[in-house]
């Protein structure tokens, strides 16, 4: 998109700002469901001002447009705004004011800032207006005022819903809204309203391809102690699944929902008010309402038997094409031969071959030296470094299974690592291993364990600054809440059968980047006089980077835990992959002892 | 209290409540600024129940009464209410409801359940008012209905007021002020009102003896941008010191609060609503009002290095009189010759020698063998046990100085220990000296923390349930937030100058306990492209009992820690013990390599 574009759109912009008596207008590029990752009807944010990356905000003004995004978008997005107007507004830097404080300081009494209500949660509707109000400014929920701009905007998706057996899930769609009903009455409310699309296809043991690696489908569910009301098209669904889906559900379309909630809704509603847009506000407010998290948020959380072995099952599958694509490739070979892209389609395409594959769960990251220093680095076909020399590539990928998803990051080398490589994959080992091995007692929550995986790179003056670990969804999203492994105050405790990552890093702008990543579920422990305790099961079944560990920093017990892991992935493995990748398998998997004597 | 007495005082009470309209009466035992530790006339809860435990609640119904506390007093509680008609409530336990919900189940749609107003956080009332309404109940903030039952209730404390020298504050008040006046702007509000009683004291560089233990006075305080009204009895100042602090206070009476505020407030209010009791609701309710952590809360904190050097100056004097006090004491004695008690006062009478003591900064817990298992136990004449066999002494005990407190747990070893309590003890040691040694990155919250000191013995399947740190105040109360190191998810970071405990232990029911406490100034550490790093500086100065400590279990870099401490502790008191104590200083710092020489 050119600049030209940019000043066009912003111009007609503000033309509709002043029509609507606004001063200020605000596109944050979220859904009405306030999703993470969006369908393309909802990238506003990259409509209005050229930047792409996944993260950021555009206040415009009568006369100013600013973007706030984060670090890992400094670069691109100055680049993508520039010649635009737009000034770049670098997040959590030393005297970069947020997005409310500057409207707080900028903005004449009087003022109106206008947002599309239904991409603003009902908190944050209500705590930005008051702050705002402290200053004599107004925010004002308006319709998304570029539907009179963007003439050629994708239409909002409505892919083929398809059902997920009993069998599947482990759980049917009736008796998740027992429990939800059940939840609902103990708490003294009398309905809830669902926003959060992969709840909502949790709920309903039902998925689709609504947005791009996320099998969901834009909807809302009602749910009171009578009726569950699904607002999603009903075009979506075949005869034969309607008529399944109606034993549950009415379902109703999409849009109805704003009109028909207030028909629906009676007594006290428990929401999310993170999660519902500010379009409900006026229905739902009211003194006693009851504000939580989804109920379904935390059931889903929990896998059930079934979705925990459909995830072992994945693994296992992930295990077996890690093998199978990477015992092809010559890690000494650093000439060009081998490529970002070539070295993350080989993986793809070796999963693609395997039983009940579904595609991608998020876009692979292959980021090859310093690349590999950007966290969220994504190969385009422009930027797709060559392995023309010595360094460490972060390949950090995912499934989507018809039984579970996977996400695994493993850090390769090629040629010859290092004395500081070795020393940083080693202390980022060391981390994800003590995580990994934890015995905690029940309650813990994840804030409590992230600095275990922390502790040996903070003595050396190091740290990285994403999550530790994230919860994973059962063919659903690839974060998934409520639960993490953070440095967060989200007061979650880890129970059975939650699935975490575990991805530890060490990041060095210009040089190299490390992640090592395994998916873990979380089980029971020994029970003592103390309580009970859990630990956790290691899900992913990958070889380490043996070449990249420096064994004169690691105890006897870290590498006892190593070699049984590998140990363990060779023989979960070793008749399941091809016969060309069984060398390769053992050879990845000796014992540590046994490659210092090589 | 006979239980006789307890059944005239619920009759009495019963008819208060008839007279008033309520059908629930709600009895917690807190002063109205919702006070850990209150003055003689708070003490409602013991006077209703004749339960004298420091923390429960008492329900009072038209023909029941309940009393709610935690596994600390089951015993205890149990004993004293005997006879009484209430009915024990143990919080916590399997199918034990919480008093809300106990509520909710129990009252009849149309039944009202008073408080005393001034005895409740503006928060909890209005949550659980929002939670009883759904439930069809009222619930009514009243007066203290004990007023018109408690014949020889113990006056309001009016101690007298003296002023904390500027050059041992470190800040004068007047600064204090102008600080929160500037946080009060930058936030949008007009004025506060703090009602944390330390807080007041922090600020107006004031102390006075109304609680045990804490050097306090009742008060409240208004601040705005031009005033700083502070309400306490006027008489409690001698003629100098009102003139010294009228300079930045107006000073009103302690009651005139209620009344008077409502004229002062003007604006929005900023306010802690966990602090401040509901009988000020209706003045300090709007639709703006900025709801936060108290602005004294966050400065009194981080102690300046005025602060910081007296707190330093109060552990050497602890320090010096640990080392007098135990070179006296002939650990090999189990024959009776000590008791409980003796040992504890032998400590406080060398402490009361040192210059700029003030007396005990909380009621002192000595507890020797099964005793020491409970973490709050306290030693009654009844109560105190011989040492007439091998056992450990759990000691924790504190001291107020003029120009700072001191917090202190030794745990001592009578006679010879068994291979199960030096495990124990060097598990816990282990946790204390990893939390002691953690480097972490700028900004680290507590909770963070936690693990570290507790990672050894959840290996081995044990545990313990209480903060592994709380944060300490400079001559004020022992326990001090906002920062902790614990489960509990507070969203504090750990700044330069914070102090906190360092408190691990492990208690066996009928067997032992054993409790390693020392206090932790954070301070920073290096910088690197990562960021700033913080540690922390030990301040206590007390050799750990060597003969409790399993060396084989132990790293190297532990053994280093441990022995590098004792020669600093043993460099700092060596020429300010008495001469006697020196023989016995030498021997409990020698390295541990040494020891295993003998």
């Amino acid at each position: 998109m050119s600049s030209k574009e940019t000043r066009d759109r912003l111009a007609e912009l503000r033309a509709a700002m002043a029509a609507n008596g606004l001063d200020w207008y605000i596109i944050n590029g979220t859904d009405a469901h306030l999703s993470e990752y969006v369908a393309p009807y909802w990238r506003t944010r990259a409509f209005i001002s050229g930047f792409t990356g996944s993260a950021g905000t555009v206040l415009v003004s009568k006369d100013g447009a600013w973007l706030w995004t984060d670090s890992r978008y400094f670069i691109q997005a100055a680049s993508q705004i520039e010649g635009s107007g737009i000034t770049l507004m670098k997040m959590d830097m030393e005297g970069v004011p947020t997005l409310q404080t500057f409207i707080c300081n900028s903005a004449c009494k009087g003022d109106k800032v206008g947002i599309d209500a239904s991409t603003i949660s009902i908190r944050d509707f209500r705590k930005d207006g008051a702050l705002y109000r402290r200053h004599g400014i107004t925010l004002v929920g308006c319709d998304d005022l570029l539907c009179g701009i963007w003439k050629d905007r994708p239409s909002l998706p409505r892919t083929a819903i398809r059902l997920v057996p009993e069998a599947v899930a482990g759980l049917s769609s009736r008796d998740k809204l027992a429990l939800i009903r059940s939840r609902l009455s103990a708490v003294g409310a009398d309905y809830t309203l669902v926003a959060m699309i992969d709840d909502i296809a949790w709920i309903c043991n039902m998925r689709a391809d609504d947005v791009e690696c996320n099998p969901v489908f834009l909807s809302f569910l009602f749910i009171d102690q009578e009726r569950a009301v699904l607002f999603t098209d009903l075009g979506r669904f075949s005869s034969g699944s309607l008529a399944q889906a109606s034993k549950d559900f009415e379902v109703r379309p999409y849009e109805a929902v704003y009109d028909d909630l207030a028909m629906l809704a009676h007594g006290l509603p428990y929401y999310n008010d993170e999660k519902v847009n500010s379009r409900f506000m006026d229905i739902l407010s009211c003194e006693d309402e009851v504000i939580g998290r989804d109920i379904s948020t935390d059931l889903k959380a929990c896998k059930n038997p079934v979705e925990l072995e459909g995830m072992r099952r994945s693994h296992l599958m992930d295990g077996i094409a890690f093998a199978n694509a990477f015992s092809k490739v010559d890690f000494s070979k650093v000439d060009g031969t081998y490529d970002e892209i070539a070295i993350s389609d080989l993986f793809a395409c070796e999963r693609a071959k395997l039983p009940g594959y579904l595609g991608p769960s998020f876009n692979p990251i292959s980021g090859f030296g310093e690349h590999g220093a950007m966290c969220h680095y994504s190969a385009s076909p422009e930027s797709n470094a060559r392995i023309d020399h010595d360094g460490l590539l972060v390949l950090d990928t995912g499934s989507q299974f018809e039984y579970g998803m996977t996400d695994l990051t493993r850090t390769l080398l090629f040629g010859e690592a290092t004395a500081e490589q070795k020393k940083d994959y080693t202390l980022t080992l060391k981390g994800h291993l003590a995580l990994a091995r934890a015995r905690f007692i029940h309650p813990t929550r994840g804030y409590q364990l992230d600095v275990l995986a922390k502790q040996f790179m903070w003595k050396e003056g190091e740290s990285f600054y994403h999550g530790t670990g994230h919860g994973v969804g059962f063919n659903l999203n690839v974060h998934e809440g409520p639960m993490r492994i953070s440095t967060a105050p989200i007061d979650v405790v880890l129970e059975e059968g939650m699935v975490l990552s575990d991805e530890p890093g060490i990041y060095k702008e210009g040089r190299h980047g490390i992640r090592i990543e395994n998916l873990l579920a979380v089980q029971k422990d020994i029970v003592t006089e103390f309580g009970q305790f859990m630990c956790f099961e290691v899900l992913s079944l990958v070889p380490y980077e043996k070449r990249l560990i420096d064994i004169s920093m690691l105890t006897s017990e870290e590498v006892g835990q190593i070699d049984a892991y590998h140990k363990r992935v060779y023989e979960e493995l070793v008749d399941k992959v091809e016969p060309s990748a069984v060398d390769w398998l053992r050879e990845a998997t000796r014992p540590l002892a046994a490659c210092g004597d090589k």
